[in-house]
């Protein structure tokens, strides 16, 4: 089976870049998938793809040596089962807010008797290589999104799972949860709640990632300790581009006397 | 009907910054067109999609004031006529390089007597309006791009067809023809014929357009009297948006002793 | 954040008409939308769409001031945010049986401390405005279906839910449920009951829709007092049509002596 | 080879009902074949659909007994040939100005010795059956369009080109030829011509279809001794529905100020 | 309302042959469907298509007189439903391991009173008939997969759920739940059970499926007495015939001096 | 820029293995790809994809090593080039009849000076390179498909045409043209023609393919001394081994006669 490079990337205790796909497009994701990442991530979550989409993605993101991730529209086992079988070596699981949770992602990312994974994966197999089955179990990747009052109340026992990798902070959806605003970086206790997360998640030996909104943060928090940190969104990065550009264009407008 | 608005502003003399479309998603193109563009244009000649998805991004644009402009595969009738009907209130045609492709355009953009475009716009009359027929020769706008030798020798009697709204001036492949080599700002030689294509296209009385590469070009062109400029196009600008993030985010990484 | 104006119309004690959509085409969707109508559903739990396709009629409706809502799959979470994430203004849940969906459903639907509704609406801030985060969890529109003898049972609690905005009934499920046939405007014991839920529902300040099966039917629940109607499907509406024009086109058909 | 039913009706000297596709979708093209029609048109050349979703639409339509037509977007070669390949059983060919735009249509629609049309159909055998190749020639029908006043100029040599099946008259594009305005039921000099170039076309033994409105005016055309008769497309047949619908459903309202 | 031809097949005794659809494409749909068979399921548990591809996959299917079937991607009431209102003819759902899903099944799958199923098949009116409703709690095949030791521990009770047409055996996941290996003919204690399961159905009056490799293992399993069997996925069958061909086309292979 | 492979290997003297892609999907062109090919042709003349589903089709071809390879819709340069800016690295094209078609292919497929291709490859440069324009007239392989009497009388012109790379002989239409039957292998005066290209194109230095329909039909062609050949299409390959399977399951049918 073809290896999971992020995963090899984390175990030798690299930090890795990742990036977030929101638009619904096998071009563009073939496009931020060439642009040195060493992970994709397709979002189901809060992006505008469908499953169909998320295959020609998933596929566009192969082209490369980026590990292809995805983060399903819920942790319920079908929808990790669809992303895995599709491919994905790897998911990022919102709103785990329990080890209940966790032990479904978990279950339906193993086959037995690690788990209840179902078999049959039609691009697994072509993506990963025909001893699949034999590997997935070790090779696929299981984060959990910590991202709420509830999951930092039942952090220990969620850490605690096993067949959990690693853990993704949501800091947006974990500061709204505490009474904070909306912003990825936030401070005070909710900075400090995000340390502990980090900390205990290491302390386990798990992977630490969180979502970033540019590539600043990321920097400051790979200086804090996590491994996997994300660029923003392929849509945040366009609509950002796009504004900059139209803005700076405009200003060398002058109105109606060109010359 | 509606009103053309790119028209409106570009017959008040003003310049108009163009969004410019690569990526085969309706999601991508309402996040250009709410970027603060007056005009987007779907790039159909080398952009990556196809009539269906041409047709839902006319209509991302049509949620917002930015005028939808489309270039055609090619500039065959059946090509601009299929723009059209979906609801593209200008077409910026390639590879115009003799006065007969001009004239098979305008003959196109326009119903009889004046031209001979097909009646039936399922999409034109739901976003230009009932009275759709009786204005869309006048609210159309039809640019030919000059971007070869031949286009050059043949430019007086292209620039008279009459119809034509403006010229769009492609100069890379302008560059490319005449010996040089890629790049949309050559200088020498080529810099001259193309500020002599922007004065003879301006002495018509024709607005003057050019593909420009980045917002800087944007600007530069401007003062150089162009109307109708473009940032580059949404591939362009997320490819390097996310090249810049990933290489910002990797510069603070610092291998395998993260603490 | 664009206001609501379907909630404006409504909070005015307007009427209001709302279009329905079954066919999985943005082109479709976009014709209903501009037929004059104040809101248009994307129909998930019957329609032929997917999200994909949601998306672009999500789109498509946004061309035009009607408002866009949609009916989710199914009451859970995961469903009504992506929806909310597209830029739907307004859900329609079915199947709300009892207190808890509805409980759910609102709670998807607000930002905390409100609800828990997770942060990352890609085309919400595209169509609703930069500030879409501070204004949603007021704009968002919240109608529960009332359509089963379990819900009537519970109507008191369900009404009570804090946070539902409004009650749309579904006569023919609720039909069904009772034991009667199919059809929108059942007599008897259940048109008593469809009284007694919208008379409940309005006592309580709460908006009150009901699905109508055509024009007439849409009168005669506006005597009645709801306020948010809809004519038939497109599904519907173009059955009809193209059947009635093929049986008067056939009608005139006088077999094989043409001439 | 699975015969062509409209052929058959055609022969026989029966009138036929043709539905109209312009909305890019399988499931309304599923509609519209279930309405009773004898046959169903994809309009390539103002319909909004590519070929991919043509490709499910005649799909679509072989669910039911009407026979799959389709328009091509323009009368090349290669359009007549990828529809056919497609499973069309028959072609209605825009804008036939000349005799030699006639021939090429016919020779992309036979393969040789008739023809030069080539050879590999993949859904075509699926719809038509194994042999296919051998019947296919005769099955499939080839109409013009004529639709401008060089096609009446040219008349007489386009109806003499060999293998053309049957004519179809395009009133609004004849009547903007001749410097009438936009109508499907022109008046005048061009009902005059229309009468003659049925009147031409059956006394050579072509068919003769006409595209209409509506269904008033199909009854008026077959009166007239057309064959082939159209409701109006599904795009107009839902806007017309739908406007209807809405206006009457509003007409009961009383909203805040119901005088 | 039409009649289920898989249903009258079973009934009669007969033993019927199943295509099994992987691959997201209408077009490979109607190949398969073509082939000869008996019913097609199209597989929304491991196959890659998402709900817009199964619609116009269930269309393509419809072009023949081949059962369409489906599995959902699990079973829960709105994705049974879904694809029931999409003119699905029975469903085969996976992973039943409890009565309560089975029940869940059969009440999403049946109208009131027998179920709960919500009211509104747009397409299961047209492929069905008019009177549909009166009919589809009849005609529809309701299969549940078991495929695991929970499932086989509550055997009985699951076989007792009234509105169970069938059961279909997934031998590959019910060997991994036993601690087998992958493979869809396990032998010893694995074999004794998919023969208990199947002697315990049969007595019950219940149609017997089983997941098949291929045709030879179609074979034996309809001597053990197994009434519905499918061929490998097209998936599969494309995958082994193309790495057939290609290999055997390479085995004439000489390298370099083709003299 | 990527080497091209395939023309590694022709250079080299070595055969090579194509596969054929008619199904318009992005997972079953990945399985064909995955088979061992040397090199995948998308056939957007008979095949049924349009331009969008080839883009996701060329990028499931990239996840392998085979070259990624199309025959355009016609053998007109705008065809040629909109494949080449999505990335593939040759094109095969039809109804090569005279040496201006091959002229105009060649163009298209070469930038300036060579040739006219016009500038803006926003796939072409992921797949292949930033370096993309620098070497894409060396990399990119240019067939002419030799199919007709016309082409045969032709031919010393054609294959004098500089730039192209290579003959693909298509034997069906070849052999239609010359008032033979349908079929890959014609023998008499027609296999006389063929071995008569192939040794004309052979002597003049160009790569010799030829459409086949089966393995051992490849193996022939190859001990004839062609070294590009193809196992049947994909559609072809699917439907041979389902009505295999599905025949050879149905022989042990009626088996145990289950009463």
């Amino acid at each position: 089976m073809r290896k999971n490079r992020l995963k090899e990337l984390l175990s030798a205790g690299e930090t890795a870049i990742n990036g977030w796909l929101s638009v619904p497009s096998s071009f563009s994701a073939e496009i931020v998938a060439h642009c040195g990442v060493d992970a994709v991530t397709i979002d189901m979550q809060h992006g505008m793809m469908g499953y169909a989409q998320a295959l020609t993605m998933l596929q566009a993101v192969s082209t490369t040596d980026a590990t292809p991730l995805a983060r399903p529209r819920s942790s319920s086992a079908v929808e990790v089962m669809r992303l895995l079988d599709a491919g994905a070596y790897g998911v990022i699981c919102p709103q785990v807010d329990t080890a209940d949770i966790a032990r479904e992602i978990v279950a339906a990312s193993k086959y037995p008797p690690r788990g209840t994974r179902s078999f049959g994966p039609p691009r697994g197999i072509l993506y990963g290589g025909a001893d699949y089955y034999a590997h997935a179990n070790e090779e696929i990747l299981v984060f959990v999104i910590i991202e709420s009052r509830s999951a930092v109340e039942n952090l220990d026992e969620i850490l605690a799972v096993d067949g959990i990798d690693g853990i993704y902070i949501g800091p947006n959806d974990l500061s709204l949860s505490f009474g904070g605003g909306v912003g990825c970086e936030p401070d005070g206790e909710i900075a400090e709640i995000i340390e502990t997360i980090r900390r205990k998640a290491a302390q386990r030996g798990l992977f630490t990632g969180i979502y970033c909104a540019d590539a600043q943060m990321c920097q400051r928090r790979i200086q804090q300790g996590f491994q996997l940190v994300n660029t923003g969104s392929d849509a945040a990065l366009l609509r950002q581009a796009c504004e900059a550009a139209t803005n700076l264009a405009r200003s060398g407008r002058y109105g109606s006397n060109p010359a």
